[in-house]
């Protein structure tokens, strides 16, 4: 099989993440997305076998969810710079409408495998830390996910759960809190 | 009006949460509560109008979601019983499948105010911070909002985005990293 014009790759994706965001998971078909994105059915099907594969590729694959693993020169340069990704992500649409669409949806359907959204990110996350240690600005015992969790997950829970407006030093303070204790 | 019968509100909220975490909130019905609860579907609409508003206060009084503003007498204590709560909310069924169906769903349709729900527990959380700042554990100038998110963030997304076991000590270590600092 060859391999799929990147481009083309990436209106597929944007035509699947768009498809959940306006109309949920359930409404999400392959035919809508080749509709939607002027790809033929049948080649879309010959790469993602599902609408649940398409839909995980996407999640991790897309553009539009990408962001840089930041490289500030210090460990709270880098987390403030992570979590302020984040919180591009989860409140700035279009890219928020999407975010959240997909990762609900993959909470309420394991066959679309968001996890590996998440595996994905935090394999390259671990720099950070890595070069943290690396620098004296941390204990090699301390875990990363869990800090990667702890501020993501404030995030999450501001501004999706609560849906509350995220203040400008939203980052900043989540940060200080982990690195300056409470 | 008279008062609904305190068992019987809990015998509806029940099967909402139940429909929810089986069929979706496309698949909730006020017609499949009456069903499941043997409560005529008049007396569940004269109560609550949609079932938006009926799977809102489920939520939020639902004794299955509900838990104890823990008073161990120290923040740390305090912080590490709320972990494990959120922690039992969200890992151990039948809770869990219905704790985390029906927040996905909020996620995804704002005119069931899951808000309400967070806005709920919060009020009483507080106490812990109120408390805390009494006996000289905490400044004034932390953000208790900030604290909540951090740490049921960080259960939400170990737990449910990255589907990871947590960990028995995930509580203590969580805790840790805003007490003592990373």
């Amino acid at each position: 099989m060859t391999r799929m014009a990147p481009r083309k790759q990436q209106e597929i994706f944007d035509a699947t993440l768009r498809l959940v965001s306006e109309k949920g998971y359930d409404g999400l078909t392959v035919e809508g997305v080749a509709e939607r994105s002027g790809v033929n059915k049948t080649t879309i099907y010959r790469w993602w076998p599902s609408k649940a594969a398409l839909l995980g590729a996407a999640l991790v694959e897309a553009d539009v969810l990408e962001f840089d693993t930041p490289d500030t020169g210090s460990l709270r340069g880098d987390l403030v710079a992570l979590v302020e990704a984040v919180i591009r992500l989860l409140t700035e649409p279009p890219a928020s409408d999407i975010a959240v669409a997909a990762l609900a949806a993959a909470v309420r359907h394991p066959e679309l495998d968001g996890r590996r959204f998440f595996a994905d990110r935090f394999a390259r996350e671990r720099e950070i830390f890595e070069r943290a240690v690396r620098r004296g600005e941390l204990k090699e015992s301390v875990d990363p996910m869990l800090i990667v969790d702890m501020l993501a997950g404030a995030v999450w829970m501001r501004a999706v759960f609560r849906g509350l407006r995220v203040r400008d030093d939203f980052a900043d303070e989540a940060v200080a809190a982990l690195l300056d204790g409470i």
